[in-house]
């Protein structure tokens, strides 16, 4: 078991890589694996020997280019293998010669369009070799710890008139694992989460699935000391008992969500035809999701959302709710998303009215500021309204966590308040989640400061409020699956 | 009737506004609202003669300026008011000498404060003179066709490094009308639309409603020829009847999607406390705007979703979607979404596939394209297979609207795709949105290219079915409330 955990890190952390079917030219798969890889490695981020395979050419990108994987002089750990379907069973033969502990099979052709035979024939070989197999049809890994990237999605795109645009960005550190089946969904969830300030510590797309499965790798990561919390995006999962088993062993110690694709009667059909696989029925999903501890997700919003907050905030020791506001109407939209949540968002008790009225009294807070939860400081708020009345609520017993609901558009409202607030949120250690509507520079500025101090932010009420949920949630997982105390 | 709309008109289209309280101090509300009008006259956009009023000064932004109202020597259609609550009265009773029409009060102080006397006291001089009051405690009027524009939060603001950002940006043109109570949620709303690409018709911000309310507006609306859509954000409806009898008049005419906050229990409770008003059982309103066929949004994302779509797009003439997609997974996400939504998703018809597969065979098509519902062009999709693939589902007559849902990362994928998407959207007149998931420049780009050519597009495949089913739910408002044939 410990064995087979540390031949999974051969995906992330490999001593060496041999990309077979990489090519000179630009544009092709089998060039941007290597570039990335090759570039990552000239930066001192990618530690391992990297090996490139191609028989027609002598070298790549200033490396040495060997005609076969037998032909590499080394000790090979991982093997990246681009070449069409048809030639991948004699790649893996070379590869368990060269005793590699791990394949990413980049290449597609396989079960996906119903040539089952190909795929059993690399599984075969993997097996008695003794090599994991990720993939076929898949984008691999992506670790910017430790620099391994086969996502070959180029990072630039050119327009017809000649100008380049970023089309695949990749995020950066962080403490956020993604396991996904779908090859296309990872990459519009690495570019979403780069643009939404989410650090990332492991991505790894599955693919076809033919030997290492959502199970494997949410095994893996339980114990990966970098990630945070773990992102699941499943069709299928391939061993239900199995599942449930290490997911109900993981939640305790750190969370994991789950967005379930094919729930619906349609979804499932899609599904059937997509994978080949048999979705199942969605109560037992369900039944096994809500047994394991792991949060469930049914929008892409709602999923990251909940990653994003469970990757910064501590859980929440109960359901009541404060929000601090500027805006009237968005602080109710967001008691009507608490409350659709199943979040409280209680009367203040009367010791917390007295102290902000305290407040009113000393001219900090405006004698019409409404004294209520929400509470809502108006549009003549300024920076030192927003930090004390959010510390007189953190510091409320009876609260468990605070959604800044801050408005940029107040012209009183400079942006240090972000920085009141963010430490704030440290020094009482209840969490606390930020929303500001538009996509002005500004609210573009006030999202992505309260991100980088670690205080989550949204544009939607919504949203903010769903984070808030899975904190709220997944507090309550630990204290029903018996993990560490949520106290920090 | 008539005369009581004409004069709502002198809201968006007075031929001379004064500006009482009119300020030399950049920052405050005065100053921004002055300048916001002085600018947009200087550039020939607003028609309106405008008259600062200040006793300080004798000029203002190169404006004669008046000490009183009553010192403006032409007559005054629109009063806009931003002296402190208590003058008001006065202001108001210069206004009714003045002949004035119409007054936007924006500053507050009045029955949101629990001052309901003064507010009392303006709303009688303003019923005895004959002139309709906007407010008090708004922000009034936002006017991209003829330059009225009360909006007074500051368009940039200054980080404490010298630099300044953009704060609150406004929408362009276009056919979206929105009334909203809540001047924050209004100002968000405008600062939202103007980055989601969405145009603006009319804005108004309605604040204490003490004259002019939501059904006033909505009428007004309704016969309003550069409306296509009315968002309406709403706390509390004054008369329910009335309104009932608007609307049900409006939406055989015109699209109206209501945002109602305060539905939660918790959400009618800080209602009250916000406005003032009981906010009634949420049964009550969602059987009158049932009956009305009025749309309602739960969120801020379905809120503006449903607005974009109906501005852009025509309605559709069944619930059965189909998708073309270049992504299995977010495909059968989307697929997920649709039915939640209760739209149909249906295998498509033998007919339809054997055009596909003759596509296949002409080579147009990939052999491993997925020819079901969602079509799955896969990462090896160019922008003719979007453009044949949607043509074939745009003309088989069972479908009745497409979701294009094309992530723009595949290599093979140019950005002309977009300008033919549209194209055959425009020429077979059927409903198409569509989805780009990401936040690189490369999404911004397809999203707003998508837009520009009046085919809205989202982020998140759920905003993508929430826009496909508003466009269904309007064509069965229209064919059961007896309005104009939605064929074109």
């Amino acid at each position: 078991m410990q064995a087979r955990l540390e031949q999974l890190g051969a995906f992330f952390e490999p001593s060496s890589i041999a990309v077979v079917g990489a090519s000179a030219s630009p544009g092709k798969v089998g060039y941007n694996v290597l570039f990335n890889l090759a570039e990552n490695r000239r930066r001192g981020l990618l530690r391992a020997e990297l090996y490139p395979v191609n028989p027609r050419v002598r070298e790549l990108l200033g490396l040495p280019c060997y005609p076969r994987l037998a032909d590499v002089p080394s000790p090979v750990d991982l093997v990246v293998i681009v070449v069409p379907a048809k030639y991948v069973p004699d790649v893996m033969r070379e590869a368990a010669r060269k005793n590699a502990k791990a394949a990413i099979v980049i290449s597609s052709g396989f079960s996906e369009v119903g040539n089952w035979e190909l795929e059993e024939e690399v599984v075969r070989i993997g097996r008695d070799a003794g090599i994991r197999i990720l993939g076929p049809n898949c984008v691999g890994v992506y670790d910017p710890y430790t620099g391994v990237d086969t996502v070959f999605l180029p990072r630039l795109k050119a327009l017809r008139d000649g100008r380049e645009l970023v089309s695949s960005p990749k995020p950066p550190r962080g403490g956020i694992s993604m396991i996904t089946q779908s090859g296309a969904f990872g990459v519009s969830a690495l570019d979403y989460m780069a643009g939404h300030n989410m650090g990332v510590s492991r991505f790894v797309s599955l693919g076809n699935k033919c030997d290492v499965d959502e199970t494997d790798m949410l095994e893996f990561m339980a114990t990966d000391e970098r990630t945070r919390v773990v992102l699941m995006y499943v069709e299928d999962i391939r061993d239900g008992r199995r599942f449930l088993r290490v997911a109900k062993a993981t939640t305790p110690v750190k969370p994991v969500v789950v967005l379930k694709a094919g729930w619906s009667r349609a979804g499932a059909r899609a599904v059937q035809s997509h994978t080949g696989a048999l979705a199942g029925s969605d109560e037992v999903y369900e039944a096994a999701f809500r047994q394991a501890g792991v949060l469930r997700a049914r929008s892409m919003a709602e999923f990251f959302s909940m990653g994003k907050a469970l990757s910064m905030q501590p859980p929440a020791e109960g359901r009541r709710v404060a929000i601090v506001t500027d805006a009237g109407g968005p602080g109710i939209m967001t008691v009507d998303a608490c409350e659709a949540r199943g979040l409280e968002v209680p009367e203040l008790p009367e010791t917390t009215k007295r102290r902000l009225r305290e407040l009113v009294q000393e001219g900090v807070l405006l004698p019409f500021a409404a004294i209520g939860n929400p509470i809502d400081l108006t549009v003549s708020v300024d920076a030192r309204m927003y930090e004390e009345a959010t510390r007189v609520v953190l510091e409320d017993p009876s609260i468990h966590g605070v959604i800044v609901l801050a408005l940029h558009h107040p012209p009183g409202l400079v942006e240090d308040f972000v920085d009141r607030v963010a430490r704030l949120a440290r020094e009482l250690g209840k969490p606390v989640v930020a929303c500001d509507i538009g996509e002005a520079e500004m609210a573009d500025y006030v999202r992505r400061r309260f991100d980088e101090l670690g205080v989550p932010a949204f544009e939607a009420p919504e949203d903010a409020a769903t984070a808030m949920w899975a904190l709220v949630a997944y507090g309550e997982v630990r204290r029903k699956l018996g993990g560490l105390t949520t106290s920090r």
